[in-house]
């Protein structure tokens, strides 16, 4: 059975659902609004253990997974939301040995899911034009395990994709359909293009590049997640929702008529 | 460049955006109601060219991702979907090397799904009850090139559990909270448990059953996928959406208060 | 206690929740899939009285409301749906005693319903620019008994509004923003003007019109209805939905900055 | 033209779309975080003017609608909300003259539109079991000149119904399933009974006391609403929206079989 150990990160899930994710420090102690906990109390128990606070709320010491990692990263930019990585995983077909193109890095979320899916024999080849974003998504990499899966790159999608034969490029910037291009150029053939954009401005800009393109199978989609409250004789969903994060696009590299002749 | 060879299975997209699955094979004509094409015509060519059938209408002969081989799997359970699949995905945290106990195997939809992101280091315990199930998964797992990553088992998830240790427990039957006390002992600390049932009461039943057995960061969702028709000027989303296919339910193995000592 | 007589129109839902809106004629049958009854047999029964087709099967002979009538229309062109029907009524503040200006009339789904809350003191203007759409409607709308609460106009409300002072001013033509202007003319101070358009860019004209007017408090919604499916034990959302039917953008009359003075 | 007068009630539209609806009076000065106003330099201006604060922010004066009205009462209770109040008045087709029975009373939002809606000839029979709110629904309803066309009466829909042939029954009360053989009795035939609940557990009770009582075509429904905010370049859904307020259960009188034998 493996247990806590002094330096884990460990996700503390207090009775209120509240999420705390704390490095274990001997003789630190972590203040809250239900009370404190001695951190190195934890140290030697298994992950899944219940502790109680001085004012008796009890909370779980589970083992982070890589979403409560990303989830936890400072918010430099807009992230992409949970509801939509899933989604981008799966359509893109990135796995194990997947090699894909990502910019920008912007606060490194969806560099850090892509690099754990493309791990341990894959590469992502993540773009930025802010060399602060690159610097902190390195930082952010290196914290989790993933830094030697990502190879940071100061560039601009719009300009230049240096990759050939990748299987996927993924925009998350403001001109995604000036990137349309370079993109196609970068894929191998039946790579998967996925843009990610708040607008619907954008998303016509987009499309309409990538039928100039060639790209076949074009889709929009936007994803509402619900979330109910269960619990016999009171369930209902949550009062509140997301609305809208992004519109996400996918498209598979096709050529035009003619163009290989 | 790596084109297109004879026994490939090749998808075609029509230019109204139909989808075909196709073995290709010399000799062998493909007729549909925008008329027929030769499928040996495509051999040599590069994924994502463009052919004409016999009355001018153009498709693309794309190369199939794996979400693409198992929606053209027949139907002979309900499957879930792909809006459904990215988040079960990202949620369990299954990647290249883990261990997943899931069931009942079904239509093997999910199967192969998971097979696709253990590969090629870890596996997938599929249990059915029905033999006519696993012996159709066995032949689907095989066409896709991912039978080795799945071992299919004869069993019901209600009456028991074999592994020990697995990252994660994906319920996909009737009755999950008869499953919930043997996925608990088949999980590893930290572990993950996804629930996936059409119905409401299912829900309850499932979330009260892993409220006592100790469960933390018990949620339900159910994800909304709406797709847009992108025109410049004509902008809108689709007419038609699925309400519901069913809600997902996500836990993560802990202890109950004096259960360890 | 009202009884069904000859000549009333009846709306007969059968078990399986399908709706025929019938007239009652004496002789008359009427055959359907789940049997065949004579319509004369429920002539003097009781509206809510249960019949049974002659293979048994249960049918409701219920009184039809006044949204019944209207989705018994045949559809000539596309129809404004109950669910956005109910937000026009409530935010366009139209009730008994209203003056409201309404076009296109098309299919007369929406003219019936505002004269039916404006009846019988109130007034629809209903412009089309097809003298087809208009006399369809005189028709429809002497069949449900409120034709003298309608003033049916052959007419183009982008080239001009007749009307004055009027409490509401509700477009559903391709072009809405054209109409804004004399649409502002039309209303009277604090009145009320509602746009329904299916396309984005339909809706991004018309704002940018209202804004330029000078008109306040401009909103643009789309609504979602799920149907639920109840039933103790299997209780779940119907499976497929309208995932759009048009959005709908109210605004109230304003006056620009200096406009008055 | 009519123009805004002492003591009348001006909803104020901030340049930021905040709303404050406040009473015109003399020497009166309102403060905001975008500055101040001084009430009567709207008197003698019409509706819709536009006026600066003292720190320049542009403000309309619009005229209130009854819903500005009633979403300007303190919330005393849980209250229906605009998306599911249009749907309401929709399908129970309650309009001038109609008769409507409804409770509970709560904060009297549902109580205000339907005596909107029925006036000037109809009735609103609105019960509660707390006095309180009773009395606090009779300043409501005097304050917006609505206090003719409801009775409030002290009592409990689930033990006694008074009325007779009434066109709609409204239940917004926890447990509806027990008012139901009581809503039958006081509807008339056709008559139409509307019930809003939070939980999924109350409309399952409640369907099913339908379906045992006979009532037809019953129909549960949750309404999604959705803003956009547009702006062209900049286009796009709002980030949040209600998730759930309540399920809307509609059904029609009708007459078990052999009970009107």
């Amino acid at each position: 059975m493996e247990v806590i150990e002094e330096g884990d990160k460990v996700l503390f899930i207090t009775s209120k659902g509240k999420k705390y994710l704390l490095e274990i420090r001997r003789g630190k102690r972590f203040h809250s609004s239900e009370g404190y906990i001695d951190l190195d109390q934890v140290i030697g128990m298994p992950y899944g253990s219940r502790i109680k606070t001085n004012t008796g709320s009890t909370w779980v010491a589970a083992r982070p997974l890589i979403l409560d990692r990303v989830l936890n990263f400072p918010r430099i930019t807009q992230i992409v939301y949970p509801k939509d990585l899933g989604y981008i995983v799966l359509m893109s077909g990135v796995r194990c040995g997947s090699r894909v193109v990502e910019g920008g890095t912007g606060a490194a979320v969806l560099t850090t899911i892509l690099a754990y899916y493309v791990a341990p024999t894959g590469k992502v080849y993540s773009y930025d034009v802010e060399e602060g974003h690159l610097k902190n998504a390195e930082k952010r990499l290196e914290k989790v395990g993933l830094r030697e899966f990502v190879e940071l790159k100061h560039g601009d999608l719009t300009k230049q994709i240096e990759e050939r034969d990748v299987d996927a490029v993924i925009l998350d910037i403001p001109t995604p359909w000036l990137a349309v291009a370079n993109a196609k150029q970068a894929l191998k053939d039946g790579g998967i293009l996925v843009s990610i954009s708040p607008t619907i401005e954008q998303v016509i800009e987009t499309v309409e590049a990538l039928r100039a393109e060639g790209f076949a199978d074009i889709t929009t989609v936007e994803i509402l997640l619900r979330t109910l409250r269960v619990k016999r004789g009171m369930t209902r969903p949550e009062h509140l929702m997301h609305a809208h994060t992004a519109y996400i696009t996918t498209a598979r590299k096709a050529y035009k008529e003619g163009e290989l002749s």
